[in-house]
């Protein structure tokens, strides 16, 4: 295995789409969310350690998650687990790790990915990644991967490819002509249909050396601000210089600060069965389903007359669902959710409802 | 007030269909249903001290329900509360306190009623009772109490009165036609719009001679076994003797044993806001509703595009709902039921499929 090639997981999000199965103190990520019994983390671990040195697989996430992660990866010491004392988004939290490795190995190429997507054709993914990695490092580029579209999904970030010319002879590979937002339905459509758009899966892969002249080019402030600890990374002073240096960082996404900016950004076309799990509909979609078309999770159920339904209640918990269709019930740690898969959009708000009018401890 | 005036309060019930919120282990009888601050145990006691002095009122429970009695109603003496080992029906549990009665007063008026039933119109009731007493006690009848139906309600049986013959002065008072069971919905439409149809409350009103008359005619067996007793009542030997007396006891209603046999059954036709609360439908009627036509019993809840719904969930729980219309949703215990309203009649096989396929500890 190529000991330059490091891992960065993101495992800061909270996740608050999955309410309440999904909860600040618990997010999605460290949950067996599809009762595979491996949590998201542990599953996006699984796929890296084909890829990387597992002393090479760095993890980024909230400090109050680190026992979570400790408990999850036992495999990992404290020094490969990154901790935020708040969320800044994506920019930031690359920066640190960006930082962190170059004063292990300044030759790195790194792989940026989400500690919580859904990845069940791992052999492709595994050579997709392979592939990105001989391409970026030999070249000064960003390279994000792209999915192959299969339905006109509006819950994704889309890129367009610029199809004219050929960048290499990795025929999968593409320059990008824009990344675009969420689209509604009809846009969607359009994209799908047009063969040009793929989804942002927003997995990321470039050499160390190129992101870092990449920030320096487009985030000077937030580089300059974690290469002012250079001496402390990897030493007991660096909890006290992170400490202080995320409280005066701006919040921001690597996608707005940096790839959208640049003019050396590519996109890996892949198919690896993705879902970025978002929402409760695309776990619905991504879970087996019984006679009725229902998503079950619960050890005791009773169903009558109910289908289309994602049902996920704690083990201990009775229900009996009668009558539903298209619903989502979710329950766990005294919080109870019904509400309509297609309006699951709106969980987003009932779950900052839920914060501001019954208080931090239900989210 | 009379002190020949006795009440029996037959609270052995379990309530099923008000599950998961009404349990084996505390049944409708003793929750406050309807967050009035009192159960429905507490409201049937407070209705019956305005008519019988406290040391008249007998509760006749299950063993099990000793406690709780106790504890909701601390006013009575243990010797008031009849503990029958096991359920068998309303003629049983007639004829213990008959006898019961009988060993402290031979000249007792007595009404019998359930536990778990809501009369709004308290000073009608009150009337309407010593009216039942006052024709009683100098007649050989049996009384039941009539009330007016406001709809064509299905799930009641009723009582057709005999019109044409003028009993007594009193003018709510008429000779029993013929009882009949719970009617179809063009059945009950029917008998609303005849004027000859009256719910059968199941309240009943006759002097102790009246009632023990009928039950050594219509059911010697069950009064046999009783009478056997007749030097235990009151005793030290009570608790053996009914443990010995009910196993060997058939279960009958006195509806069916007695009442629909008599030729001497009178009904008391009255209007006092009657329920039976025997359904959530029933409950839903009677409970205050929001500007969405909501029912809800919940502490913490927050509610989305939800309307004709009933909510009864336990106050530590927090429940988003959104989307619903027209359904029971109802959690206590670690148990959680969501039904259409509309289907709330299949809530006594669900019971029963829960405590077959889960276990007793669940109903």
């Amino acid at each position: 295995m190529n000991t330059n090639n490091y891992c960065v997981i993101m495992a800061g999000g909270i996740g608050s789409r999955f309410w309440p199965v999904s909860r600040s103190a618990m997010p999605k990520q460290f949950l067996d969310i599809l009762g595979t019994g491996k949590t998201l983390l542990q599953q996006t671990f699984d796929r890296f350690i084909k890829i990387c040195p597992v002393e090479n697989i760095l993890i980024v996430t909230n400090s109050r998650y680190n026992e979570l992660v400790q408990s999850q990866l036992p495999e990992l010491k404290q020094n490969q687990i990154l901790l935020e004392p708040v969320g800044r988004n994506t920019a930031p939290c690359i920066a640190y790790a960006n930082y962190k490795i170059m004063k292990q190995n300044p030759k790195a190429n790194v792989i940026v990915a989400p500690s919580d997507h859904l990845i069940l054709d791992e052999p492709t993914f595994v050579e997709t990644v392979k592939t990105g990695f001989e391409f970026t490092e030999k070249n000064n580029v960003l390279l994000t991967l792209g999915i192959k579209p299969h339905r006109p999904e509006t819950g994704y970030g889309y890129i367009q490819i610029d199809n004219e010319e050929q960048v290499s002879e990795i025929e999968a590979l593409k320059k990008v002509k824009t990344f675009t937002e969420k689209p509604n339905l009809e846009m969607a459509k359009v994209f799908v249909e047009s063969g040009e758009f793929f989804w942002n899966s927003g997995i990321f892969i470039w050499s160390l050396s190129s992101i870092m002249r990449s920030f320096k080019g487009s985030l000077p402030d937030i580089d300059g601000l974690f290469e002012a600890g250079i001496n402390y990374y990897n030493t007991d002073a660096e909890t006290d210089f992170i400490e202080k240096t995320y409280a005066g960082c701006r919040n921001i996404s690597i996608d707005y600060g940096v790839m959208e900016k640049a003019d050396n950004v590519y996109v890996l076309c892949a198919d690896f069965a993705w879902s970025d799990l978002g929402t409760w509909g695309s776990l619905y979609e991504k879970s087996e389903k019984d006679e009725s078309n229902n998503a079950i999770k619960a050890k005791k159920i009773l169903q009558y007359d109910t289908k289309n339904c994602i049902v996920d209640v704690s083990d201990d918990k009775l229900i009996v669902v009668q009558g539903l269709d298209g619903y989502i019930v979710a329950e766990s740690a005294n919080s109870l959710l019904i509400c309509r898969l297609e309006d699951e959009q709106k969980i987003k708000q009932i779950v900052s409802d839920v914060k501001l009018e019954l208080g931090e401890q239900y989210v």
